[in-house]
């Protein structure tokens, strides 16, 4: 019965778009439905705006964002500050930081986290490229902005190893109570933190 | 900054996801970045679907389900019982029934329901073809499957008032306790609802 209720091209988009991270089987029968409703505003160039980005979009040599330029168009700005290297584990953490317009300096992506019971290691992230960048003439700075994560926090730990010897500065984003946030909400380990790093008034 | 951190295409991309329902700004951007890293297996794929469905997908003239041959799978399946109409709001509803294999009859979607606050009247929903598609001889029921919210219970009240003429039956789907249901769980209405209908065991 389902078969003859939608067409084969139907049936093919709704399981295509359930693979879209954040669309379950309901969401992407609901998102089809919308997408041929509103055909030519939105799914006419969505369809064109993905085979364009399919063609256009680089991973970019240096940093492992995505751009339609190689390199990136941050690593090729020269107004940023070459000394400071800030390393993500993922695109999404460098546009959040570029989101805020924090870091003056340039980024790289790691593409991960150490994993040993996943078969994830150390070659497996763009680590080795990272030791090459970070030994480059005047490069002073890696910050490893990773998640605040086990999983982060131990690869921070292998990275910080892996750059003792070129005697440049290794930092980490500051642990402590969220802009806005509400004590009462936060765990036990943010608190310790929180106390641990008190700045004089 | 934030234009800086991605490429023109990769901005276009995410505004468009965001448009989807189910995504949101936050997941238009997990959503293009998953996208990106699976060019091969997810991206091109998906872009030509929906190119593909945009071109193909048709409107059934009949009931207004979608379908790639007019009149739709559903209409021109001679198996299926031409005197029983289901009525319903979306083509959403339709597949949840179809799903269910419940309906051997055919289908009608209204594209909505009633609202004179948002400016929707008869004029609006696919009233008219309904009743000309009652009148047809053989006819004999329609069935209201109309969400059970106060919009929808009174676009069917609304409706069986139009069809009353033809001397068909107009039905509508039952109220009770869902399969499954826990009482405890249930609102007041839906109890009530389940005591009044009560059935001989």
């Amino acid at each position: 019965m389902k078969q003859s209720a939608k067409g084969g091209e139907l049936e093919t988009l709704i399981q295509l778009l359930g693979r879209v991270p954040g669309l379950g089987p309901r969401s992407a029968r609901r998102a089809a439905l919308h997408l041929i409703k509103k055909r030519e505003q939105l799914m006419l160039p969505l369809a064109r705006a993905m085979a364009e980005a399919a063609e256009k979009i680089v991973a970019c040599r240096e940093c492992g964002n995505f751009d339609t330029v190689q390199p990136c168009s941050i690593c090729r700005d020269e107004r940023r500050d070459a000394s400071l290297i800030c390393v993500v584990e993922d695109i999404a953490d460098l546009w959040a930081l570029e989101r805020a317009g924090v870091i003056g300096g340039r980024y790289h992506v790691l593409g991960g986290t150490l994993s040993p019971l996943d078969g994830v290691g150390p070659g497996d992230l763009a680590i080795a490229k990272l030791i090459e960048r970070a030994s480059a003439p005047g490069v002073r700075e890696v910050l490893l902005a990773l998640n605040a994560t086990v999983e982060g926090q131990s690869t921070a730990h292998y990275i910080s190893g892996e750059l003792e010897s070129l005697g440049i500065t290794v930092s980490r984003l500051a642990h402590g109570v969220p802009v806005g946030g509400e004590l009462d909400y936060l765990d036990e380990g943010t608190l310790a933190a929180a106390i641990k790093s008190r700045r004089p008034l």
